[in-house]
């Protein structure tokens, strides 16, 4: 690997090592579209959204009971919410760092001062544990997430110090790490926290300060797990990742989004120590687990009991968990993955997740959210109060808040942090990894500046220009990742002369002398396509889904004629879906019919001897489609991904279908791949 | 409803009026057979087992804990195991009410001389509250299980007054119910135990003893419920069916036991009270779980996180939870429907439910239990610990025992009292609802003696004969139920003097004049069939199940060849599946094919760009099955009931396949139906 000399200052992520440089919030703006609008409504609405809930439900309070002595009586919340105060924290940090920083460097001092004060002298600082009337410190590392809460801490005072220079929460979170290297290193404690999350944050404050005995702590903490040190438990020691040794590990399982952070933090380690074996068990782990127990959508974690991975192609639709944190700890790792080895397949995870799992959960007024991203939604649920805490993966409806509200905050800090995953650099170039109009402005090896704009209509095109604004006089290399979605259809890269080439999914690269004013163009095909699983996924058999460039698309109810319910579509996969009313991915259509009210009589018992169905009686119709990040936010509704399709003895029918809101004649129907 | 004038002592359930007069187990007794076998392990090893564990886990000691005043420091287990040992006691008691009541007396007294000294003077009874260093009396309805634990204290002193005559066990129950009428009756607490079992043993006391107040609290107990008195939980109140009143719902919900434990409370005080609308709330009830919440196996209950229901047609076979506990509910509420009913249906679902989720949780040797009884085991997992407790449903075999360990015990006092489930008396004669070799001796109305023997080669076979030893010198009516499983074969009926009618799905009837000698018989289908199931039910689109006769069958990776899991299986159900090897049952050979492992290998992403299936390359083989009630026996193996069809552009070879263990070209090759 290579040493990374060249370093912004505002990075969430920071190795000294790697096969690419990150570019930090200083050298990256995302300055219109998707993610734009996104990150504005973060700043604007979700951030005193989430302060204001956390106020109400005493979750900040915490603080002031603990340092007045009055916690054991007063205490709100389940065990683990100070971190979401320090997730708020983080968020506001880097956020601030992008600009508009005045009232939330007041927000960060007045939250900051609150907290403080509930620091004991040791340097202990956690709402839950400790004082009198409480459990003992450290007494319940299963569960009582103590590390987490200091990961998130540690993760808030370094976002505080790049951001904006070392300030009173950057010193709380030092205290605190020197007190977890005091009680958790050699001769301390022999244990580790049963949620993973302190790995990262240690690695972090390693780099941020240069010292070796947080990496060392990190070290210990991923190679201290597997062991055994945790109880057992209900849901086995895989819950929480302590059945095996990390590098003995051939893939992700247990609790999603602590199989992931862990696996974040090895590779952390395993970069900043220079272990490749450590990096290729991480890399062997995320292999199995794309291949086996990842939702088209880039979700993770199928089971709603224990919030797990199920076993091998166990990915059920209906009770899929798929968890936003899951989502957030997946481009974590995959960010991770990416700078280390420089391979695009990193970057696709990460973009089918930010699209169809991050993006997902906040509402478009950015004050409501699911916690749970479920590929099927057969029912509508009780609406989520708008006054009180809501279950987490129980309605239709996104829910300003959750008892469990891990998720709202740790959208917060991603969609704050984003502009820094677009773009890397290394010793010959810079590399596009994610799609956004941007501005760049960085510096090459030898200190030569470059600066670049992008312009795309993605993700609903696939049409992205870069055009140079300042370059040496000298060659370098522009590279832009081809998603691996293209695979079957032809991309295209034009470069400042309007050479025009066809390009293969991976990496397409320019390289040459650079004049301000060049032009470079990307032209991915975004036509619908129908999509099939493996056979394996036996959940999914017999049905099929559509991806429009990096966006997956459901059905929802409301699209529905008649009072039909998602559940009542069949589809003709041998029709080519097509653009629907609005274009440009707004919408797809597809050929399909809808169950007659007769067919969804219930027989008294489901099952049958097996006979020819009947013929068809149902109607051809065209079936809408929206962007899967997109449903809810028209009220009420049932939805799939999956479509069943028509029975295979059932003609297929291509030509007759309607478009609704379309003239049936229209020469747009036609205009499937 | 007529009244039941003419009453056994023995019965476990002895409702005062209704459409059928239950037989009891000084009426009925099996002789030999699949049940008889079952009956015996029971007896001879499970009881002994059961007591065994609750020894050596501390159970039963905390009894003598409680009475010592140390339980605040010395109680072992979860909160409710005070309930497994009342249900060994209930157990023990009809077990020795039917013969062999030597060493079960002198049992039954010594453990009863174990609990005497917990009572407290007021009748209160529970090791896990109410005493020093303990959470108060009655300050945790929602999860203290209390009321629940009395529940089965009351069934157990039933069981002994009807089996053996009133002991000390039926006196500290009376108490027990006593302190409940007087603590919870109008003026008491207004609440409700959150999981529900106390109303059907309330209703059961009042009509052992005839007291009207017995009956009133469990009618109180039942109206009560539904109106939110106990408090929210992460799960909702449809968790403990504290969502809505049971007069007002309209489908089974929530936790599965307790749905199914609520409900049939609730038929035995309908039925008790003479409350029409709410016996039928109840059927309808039924009616909409059974047409959209049941698995194949007559399992109920989809989801693991809270052993509850899922939404309509959620079904998934891999995470079936179908507890054992919900089975036996299941049974115990479709046996309170059809003596209130007369109506067929209702013994065809306790039929399914006995032989495919009862007659699966314990293995042959009566030592170890299922349980969950998932439809589909993907993987090995690791092997239950003897030693140790077990959780609930972590592997792929049967285990001793577990940490919460409700389902050894009911089965065990299920299959004790198993011989009063087979036939019922009425007015006009005697029916017989489930076959299995029997004697049967009862009185019709006007103390006419009737006696008949059974002889069956059920469940593998369909022929049932039955002679009659006894009879009145005047007509009266055999009627014997012809299960809707055999709809679409012809079942026939030879009455005395052998003339023989084809008889069709609910009941046949055979009414005369009948002479001690007589043979009536019955000839139901047995041969294999192709089963398919509702297309709402999407979790298993694209495959078949097998059924034969009253039994479920399913595929064990043990009997594939060449290291194959169950999931290589695809199979042709164009070809009629037939027995295999061992004839009669034992096994059912399809037509199929292995995916090879080159077609197991993963894909980078396992979703793609729809295409056509390659052509196959698989080699067409016979798969064996096996009934599903016996699966796992073997050591450790996958297992699957759907099984996935091969593609349909494959074209179907039905006449070449091999059955395993037999000449190709066997007649028996095509015995099929």
């Amino acid at each position: 690997m290579r040493e990374n000399t060249t370093r912004s200052a505002v990075l969430p992520v920071a190795p000294t090592r790697g096969r690419l440089r990150p570019l930090g919030l200083d050298e990256v703006r995302i300055t219109g579209g998707f993610w734009a609008r996104r990150r504005h409504i973060n700043a604007s609405a979700t951030l005193g959204h989430c302060r204001d809930w956390m106020e109400r439900v005493g979750w900040i309070g915490n603080f002031g009971a603990a340092a007045e002595g009055r916690i054991h009586r007063d205490r709100r919340g389940r065990e683990f919410t100070d971190a979401d105060v320090y997730k708020l924290l983080e968020a506001m940090a880097w956020q601030a760092g992008h600009g508009a920083a005045g009232s939330l460097d007041a927000e960060i001092a007045a939250l900051t001062a609150v907290i403080a004060p509930a620091q004991e002298p040791d340097g202990y600082l956690n709402t839950a544990f400790g004082r009198p009337g409480q459990q003992p410190r450290y007494s319940d590392l299963e569960w009582g997430h103590e590390l987490y809460c200091y990961g998130y801490l540690i993760q808030a005072g370094v976002a505080q110090t790049r951001a904006r220079g070392e300030g009173e929460l950057a010193k709380i979170a030092r205290r605190a790490a020197d007190h977890v290297c005091a009680g958790f290193g050699p001769g301390g404690i022999e244990g580790v926290c049963g949620h993973p999350q302190i790995e990262t944050a240690l690695v972090e404050l390693a780099r941020l300060t240069g010292e070796q005995r947080y990496l060392d702590q990190a070290a210990l903490f991923v190679d201290r797990r597997g062991h055994g040190t945790l109880a057992d438990s209900e849901f086995g020691r895989a819950y929480y990742q302590d059945d095996l040794p990390v590098r003995r590990a051939t893939v992700l399982r247990g609790h999603a989004v602590r199989a992931l952070y862990l696996a974040a933090g090895a590779v952390d380690v395993a970069v900043e120590t220079g272990d490749d074996a450590l990096l290729a068990a991480v890399v062997r782990q995320w292999e199995a687990t794309v291949a086996r127990r990842t939702y088209l959508t880039g979700g993770m974690g199928s089971h709603h009991r224990d919030e797990s991975f199920g076993d091998d192609f166990v990915l059920p639709p209906d009770r899929a968990y798929a968890e936003t944190c899951a989502g957030v700890a997946s481009v974590m790792l995959s960010w991770r993955l990416l700078l280390a080895t420089g391979e695009p397949r990193f970057a696709d995870l990460a973009e089918r997740t930010l699209f169809n799992v991050v993006a997902t959960s906040p509402s478009e007024d950015g004050r409501a959210f699911f916690y749970a991203n479920t590929l099927h939604r057969r029912r509508l649920g009780t609406p989520p109060r708008a006054d009180a805490e809501s279950p987490r993966a129980e309605s239709s409806l996104r829910a300003p808040w959750f008892a469990v509200s891990c998720c709202p905050t740790n959208v917060a800090r991603t969609l704050a942090q984003l502009p820094a995953y677009l773009a890397t650099a290394d010793d010959h170039g810079v590399q596009l990894h994610q799609y956004a109009d941007a501005e760049i402005a960085t510096c090459l090896a030898g200190g030569h500046r470059v600066a670049l704009r992008i312009r795309t209509d993605y993700p609903y095109g696939g049409n992205v220009a870069v055009r140079i604004d300042r370059s040496p006089d000298r060659p370098w290399t522009l590279s832009l990742r081809v998603p691996a979605w293209t695979a079957g259809a032809t991309a295209w890269l034009a470069d400042p002369d309007g050479a025009r080439r066809a390009v293969a999914p991976g990496t397409a690269e320019v390289t040459r002398t650079f004049r301000p004013g060049d032009d470079i163009r990307l032209e991915l095909p975004v036509a619908p396509l129908w999509i099939s699983a493996d056979p394996r996924i036996d959940a999914v058999r017999g049905t099929a889904a559509v991806q429009r460039g990096p966006l997956v698309y459901c059905a929802e109810s409301v699209d529905l004629p008649g009072g039909h319910e998602v559940d009542a579509i069949r589809v003709d996969p041998s029709a080519e879906p097509v653009d629907g009313p609005g274009g440009n991915g707004g919408t797809v259509v597809l050929a399909g019919e809808l169950a007659t009210h007769a067919e969804e009589r219930d027989a008294a018992w489901p099952y049958q001897p097996l006979a020819r169905p009947p013929a068809a009686t149902a109607d051809r119709t065209g079936i809408v489609l929206v962007p899967y990040h997109s449903w809810a936010n028209r009220g009420p509704s049932t939805m799939r991904v999956w479509l069943p399709t028509a029975e295979p003895d059932r003609p297929a029918e291509p030509d007759h279908f309607a478009v609704p809101g379309r003239p049936a004649d229209s020469d747009n129907t036609a205009t499937g791949r």
